[in-house]
């Protein structure tokens, strides 16, 4: 968690902005919010026109991101449009490249007592533990 | 949203049925539904048989659909299985074609609020901004 | 449903673990869920390096299940803090014999009131009904 899936029409990303958006991502998430790094995954899909439509007509220039939120929910209403705005702008950079592509993103939040990496609970959020694999870049029993 | 992901075995949707289904479910959202055209999204993954399993067997003939539905919510139990039981007949009649096919899909939803299109924030249901974008078919400022 | 998903990097998980893992799911969901067999499906998405991102950089050795429940809801934390648990344990085997493999997993729970198999309402949990479509492993009108 966070886990970004990003299906995107060939062509519309190149190697070197998939590279971008993944770093940019995994950033945010370990700079600001305060996630061990390797928390964040990015997955790309290729998918070509014929097996992506949107408005019922295959596309050749679309970008559709599913993102999961495990770890961290979003309290109000408030926090919410904020958060979206904010991992709104860590994809526009790219996406202003590619004027005629058409993008969008949504975020589902799911239960972190459902969650576990490598067989292990995930430490609390903010707790000590936390913050040691945040350190570690890696997991370790707690 | 609401984006519908179809994940099939290999021969079992042709590309006309392909074309019919995302045609049939965008109509739906945009005629029945009142929702932008292009706020329809519809992947095909086909999945062969070694990668798809039904009851810890490999299937080479199953359709498996995952719908998330983002700007509306189906406030009441009744009101969900009859939702539910409209969108299995926009499948039925592709399925119907083929008996031999084991299909099952389910609906998530998600709130609207972590939800963006092209860096817009997608206007509120049912309002004239909304219908403007619905009669454009695009996203605008507004 | 349930539904899992894995994703995983080419060569961490070969054939026969595959058959194994989806085996396994199966074998757990029917014998100590007393779901019908069918009701699961796993499906295996290899994803290369290059499209495969763990803390922002390509990776090779990686599984990320996402598992999806809809039949049956898991009440409170303690129940789920087990849940996840024991779902841990039946990927374990396998992946204890990648030990450079980076594993994650979680579960999302939707409503059984938005689901649908073979265009039937599937029949209530622990109903006579759902157990004669566990019995003859195949839906049937009820």
């Amino acid at each position: 968690m966070p886990l970004w899936t990003i299906y995107h029409s060939p062509g519309t990303l190149t190697a070197g902005e998939r590279d971008e958006l993944a770093k940019t991502v995994a950033d945010f998430y370990a700079d600001v919010v305060g996630l061990p790094r390797f928390y964040v995954m990015t997955l790309f899909h290729e998918v070509p026109a014929d097996g992506f439509y949107v408005g019922g007509e295959p596309s050749g220039r679309a970008v559709r991101v599913v993102i999961e939120h495990i770890a961290r929910r979003i309290p109000d209403s408030t926090a919410r449009r904020r958060a979206a705005a904010r991992l709104s702008r860590l994809l526009a950079p790219v996406m202003e490249r590619h004027p005629d592509v058409h993008w969008e993103f949504h975020i589902d939040e799911t239960s972190e007592e459902l969650w576990m990496i490598n067989g292990l609970v995930p430490p609390p959020a903010g707790s000590p533990a936390e913050q040691a694999w945040a350190a570690a870049n890696a997991t370790a029993p707690y």
